[in-house]
C-alpha cells in the first residue's frame, strides 16, 4: 500500500541565520535551493547589510529533522552563503517550558503583602476551616484542573516516563487556557503502579476542582480512573478515552446526518479496543447504537475467542459480552463487508481502498490511527461517502481539542462532583450542533477547533447536564433518607 | 504586662458603598464617623451624584472584624446615610484564588498549535527521553517549585488540614514570583501521615526543580525533610526552620556589628524548640556560635530533664546535647541572666522589661513569636541596644521573605540536587552584607523585603555555594571511584 509521503510542516521548522554575498540574485537562489530540496520558505529576513554582503534570517518548513539537514546543506551549497546558526522553531518554542505561573494581584507594597500574606490571608484560611464550600470561591480550585500522566503512553511514542511526558502536559495545560480560560497545571507522577497513582491523586487532590488524566496506557487506565472516580468528590476524565468517544460521537451523528441514516439502524465495524476504542464502544451504545462488532489485532473480538476465554481482560470481556450480536469471527476485513461505519482507533495501513469498497452505500470512515491512518484517507474518499481522520491535513479532523476545553468549563461552572454518561453524551450532541444544517456536508462533518462557539456551547451543555446529575444524585440521597426532594441551588 | 493595642491595619479593611443626603458637610461627617470609631480611613470615591443624593466607596482599615462591624454602625448612625454593600477587601481581594497558570506561547492558529502540541511537541518528548537532563532546557522543570503542605500547622493557626491552608500557600506562590521570578505551585496534601506526604512528594516530584515544604508541624517536619531529601535529586527545603534560621543568622549578625561583639564570644538564650528553633540553633552553631541555650514550654532544655530523658523527641535530644555546656536548669528567665542575646520563637507574653535588664550590656533581643512576641518590642528596647521582631510594625522585620525566594532563586540557576548547610550560611552572610556600614544602625539591621537587591545578593550567593557543593560532591563520588576530579561545568 502506498505510503502517504509527509509534506513539509511547521512543526519541524528551522530557521538559519547566514550571510551572503549581495548579488541581486543572491536571496532567490537561496529561496530557490530551499525549495528545489523539497522544503517551504515560510519566512525571511534581511537583518544586516552591507556593500558586499547580507545577513538574513530564514525560517523554512521540512519533512523531518533529515531533511532539515538537507535543506541546510543546499543552502551552503549556494555560492558565496556562510551557514551561521541552525535553529529548530520547535525547540526555540519549548526553552524554559511552555508556562508560567502569575499573581493576579499585584504585590507593589506592604499594604498588599498585608491583604495576599500575613496577616490578612489568616481569616480567609479561617473562613475555609469553618465553611470547605468556600474554598470554591476564594482560592485557585474555583478554576483549576491538574493533566495528570504516569507517561506510559505518550502521544504514539509508547511509555517515555514521566519527564519525557511534561511537554505534552504543558501544552494541554497551555490549550485548558486558550480555549476554556482554565487553569491547569501538569502532573507528571514518578510511579506507574495503579495503587501509588491513586494514591498520589488523592493526595493533591484538595487544590483541584478536577482532574484529567491522560497518556495512561489501557488497561491499567481503567481500573485508575474508576478507583479515582470512586475515591475523588471531584470529576476524573481521561481525555485518551472520553474526550476522544466525545467528538467521535459528535462527528458520527453528523455523519449520518449527511447520509440520511439513523444510529440505531447501522451496522457498526469498530478497529481498536485500547482505550479510545473501549470508551468510543461504550459511548456509542449508551447513544443508541445497536450493532457493533469490534476487532482487534488478533480479528474480531467474540466471547469465544480463545485469548479471551484463557485470560482475556476485564474491557475485552466486557466488549465481547457487549457487541457482535450475529456472533461473526474472522478478520476484521470479513467484518467490514456491508458495513455501514467503520471506525479505527488501531494501527497504520490495515486497509484499502478495496476494503472500504465493500462497505454498504453511503459508507462512512473514521481513520484515526495518529500519525498514520488504518486507511489511506483519500483511498477511502473514492468508496466512502464520508471520511474523518485524526489528521490536520485532511477534512474533518477529529481532534479532542475540540471536546475537553469545553467539557471541564462545563463541569467546574456546576461544580460538579463527578461526570457521568449523560454529560458526555450532552457535550457530543451540544458538539454536532455547531456545524448548522447549512453548513453540514461530507467535509464537514466537525468544526474546526479555532471555530469561536465550540468551547462556549459544549460547556453550556455540560453545566446543564451537571446539575441535572447533582440534583438527581441528590434527590436519590433524599429518597434514600426518606427526607423531602430539595433542589440544588445553582 | 500590657498588651500592645492593635492598630488598624489595611489587612482588616472594609469598602463600603453607602448613599448619603448631599450636605455640603456630608463627606467630613462620615469620615470624622469613622475615624470617631478608630478607623482610619485609606479611601473615599464619589461615584454618583444627584441633586439631593451623592453615591460615595469609603475604604476604611479596621482592627479587626468586630471592629469593622463597629465602623458600619457609626457610619449608619451620621443622618441621612444608607449602608449599601460592605466589601471585607481582604476577601476581594481573594476572590478566584490568587495565582493563574498562562502559556508563554501564542495559541492563534494551526501552526502554533502544530508546534506546542502534536506533532512537534513529540520531537521533545523523544529529545528529553534520550537525555533527561533536556527537561531542565525544554520544560518548566527549569524553573517550577512546589510549595507543599499538609495544613497541619497554618500560619499560628494550628492544624486547619490542607483546603484552608491553601490560600496560604497560593500567597507564597505570589511571592515566589514576585520576588525571584520562580514559578510555584501549591501543593496541599490531603494526608498527614508521614509516609504517605513522602510518597506523594517523591510522585509528583519530575515536574519541579525544588521542593518547599510549609506549614507542617514538628515533629513530623523534620523527618518528612530528612526522608525526601534522602530519596530526591532536587533540593528540598522548609522554609519554617531554614528561611527563619536564615535571616535570623544574618540580623545577628550585623546585630552583633553594631554592639561590637562576636559570635563565638556571646551568651546565646534561646525560646522555643520547634521547627523554627532547631533550624535557628543548628545554623547558629554552625556559623561558629559556642555557648547557647535552649528553653522550651517545660524549661531549659538539658539532659537530665526528666521528660527528655523518658520520651524526648530526638530533635529534643540532639538539642540537650549540643546545647548548656554550663549545664543550666530551671526557667527561661533564670538562664537569661546575664545573657548577650535573646532569640524567641515560642509564645507571647513570657518575659517582661525586666528580663531584658538583667542581660549583659548591650544586650539583642529578637523577640518572634507571631502575632505576639515574647516580649513588648518597646519595653525590651529600653534596656537592650538592638531589638527585632516578627511585626511589620517595628523596625527590624525578621521575615522569611527575605530568604526563600533568593535561595530558591540560586538554587534553581545551579540546578542543583540539593540543599547543603553551606548555602544556608552563604545566604545568611549575603543577606547580611546587603546592610551597608554606613547603613548600619540598631533599627536597621536587615533591609526591607522589598530592597531591589536582597533576591539577587542572595541568589548569587547561593547559586555560587551550590555549584561549590556539586564539584565538591562529584570530587567525593570521584575519589570514591578511585578517578580524577572532574570539576562541574555551570
Amino acid at each position: 500500500m502506498r505510503r502517504m509521503p509527509a509534506a513539509p510542516s511547521v512543526s519541524n521548522s528551522i530557521t538559519v541565520r547566514l550571510e551572503l554575498a549581495a548579488r541581486a540574485t543572491a536571496v532567490s537562489e537561496l529561496t530557490t535551493a530551499i525549495e528545489r530540496s523539497g522544503g517551504l520558505v515560510t519566512g525571511l529576513d534581511v537583518t544586516a547589510s552591507g556593500p558586499s554582503r547580507l545577513r538574513v534570517d530564514v525560517t523554512a518548513a521540512a519533512r523531518d529533522s533529515s531533511h532539515a539537514d538537507e535543506i541546510v546543506e543546499a543552502m551552503r551549497a549556494v555560492e558565496g552563503v556562510q551557514i551561521g546558526k541552525v535553529s529548530d522553531r520547535t525547540f526555540l518554542v519549548h526553552l524554559g517550558g511552555k508556562l508560567k505561573i502569575e499573581s493576579k494581584v499585584p504585590i507593589r507594597n506592604r499594604d498588599d503583602l498585608s491583604l495576599i500574606y500575613t496577616p490578612g490571608v489568616a481569616r480567609i484560611c479561617t473562613a475555609i476551616a469553618e465553611n470547605p464550600d468556600d474554598a470554591r470561591r476564594l482560592t485557585i480550585k474555583r478554576n483549576t484542573v491538574a493533566v495528570v500522566t504516569d507517561g506510559s503512553a505518550v502521544l504514539g511514542l509508547g511509555n517515555l516516563g514521566p519527564l519525557a511526558a511534561l511537554p505534552v502536559m504543558e501544552g494541554k495545560a497551555a490549550l485548558f487556557k486558550r480555549f476554556a480560560d482554565i487553569d491547569a497545571f501538569p502532573i507528571c507522577l514518578d510511579t506507574q503502579d495503579t495503587d501509588e497513582i491513586v494514591a498520589a491523586v488523592k493526595a493533591i487532590a484538595p487544590v483541584f476542582a478536577g482532574i484529567n488524566l491522560e497518556d495512561i496506557s489501557a488497561p491499567r487506565c481503567f481500573e485508575v480512573e474508576a478507583r479515582l472516580r470512586e475515591e475523588l468528590d471531584i470529576p476524573v476524565f481521561h481525555d485518551d478515552q472520553h474526550g476522544t468517544a466525545i467528538v467521535a460521537l459528535a462527528a458520527l451523528r453528523n455523519a449520518l446526518r449527511c447520509v440520511h441514516k439513523a444510529l440505531p439502524d447501522v451496522r457498526i465495524v469498530m478497529s481498536g479496543a485500547g482505550a479510545a476504542g473501549t470508551a468510543i464502544l461504550k459511548l456509542l451504545l449508551k447513544a443508541g447504537a445497536r450493532d457493533v462488532v469490534v476487532a482487534d489485532f488478533h480479528g474480531v473480538v467474540h466471547a469465544d475467542r480463545e485469548d479471551i476465554v484463557d485470560n482475556g481482560h476485564d474491557n475485552l470481556r466486557w466488549i465481547a459480552s457487549h457487541t457482535n450480536e450475529r456472533g461473526l469471527t474472522g478478520t476484521l476485513r470479513e467484518a467490514l463487508a456491508g458495513a455501514d461505519v467503520f471506525i479505527g482507533v488501531s494501527a497504520p495501513h490495515i486497509l484499502t481502498g478495496e476494503d472500504i469498497e465493500t462497505m454498504a452505500p453511503g459508507a462512512i470512515v473514521f481513520a484515526m490511527a495518529n500519525p498514520e491512518p488504518e486507511v489511506d484517507p483519500a483511498e477511502a474518499a473514492r468508496h466512502a461517502a464520508v471520511v474523518a481522520t485524526g489528521r490536520s491535513d485532511f477534512a474533518n479532523q477529529i481532534n479532542n481539542v475540540l471536546a475537553f476545553p469545553g467539557v471541564f468549563r462545563g463541569l467546574l461552572d456546576a461544580a460538579s462532583t463527578s461526570v457521568t454518561d449523560d454529560v458526555l453524551l450532552a457535550a457530543a450532541d451540544a458538539l454536532a450542533g455547531v456545524v448548522t444544517d447549512d453548513q453540514l456536508n461530507p467535509a464537514y462533518i466537525v468544526p474546526s477547533v479555532f471555530h469561536p462557539d465550540v468551547t462556549k456551547v459544549v460547556a453550556a451543555a455540560v453545566e446543564a447536564a451537571a446539575l441535572r446529575a447533582k440534583e438527581a444524585a441528590a434527590g436519590a440521597a433524599g429518597a434514600e433518607a426518606g427526607s423531602e426532594v430539595v433542589p440544588i441551588e445553582a
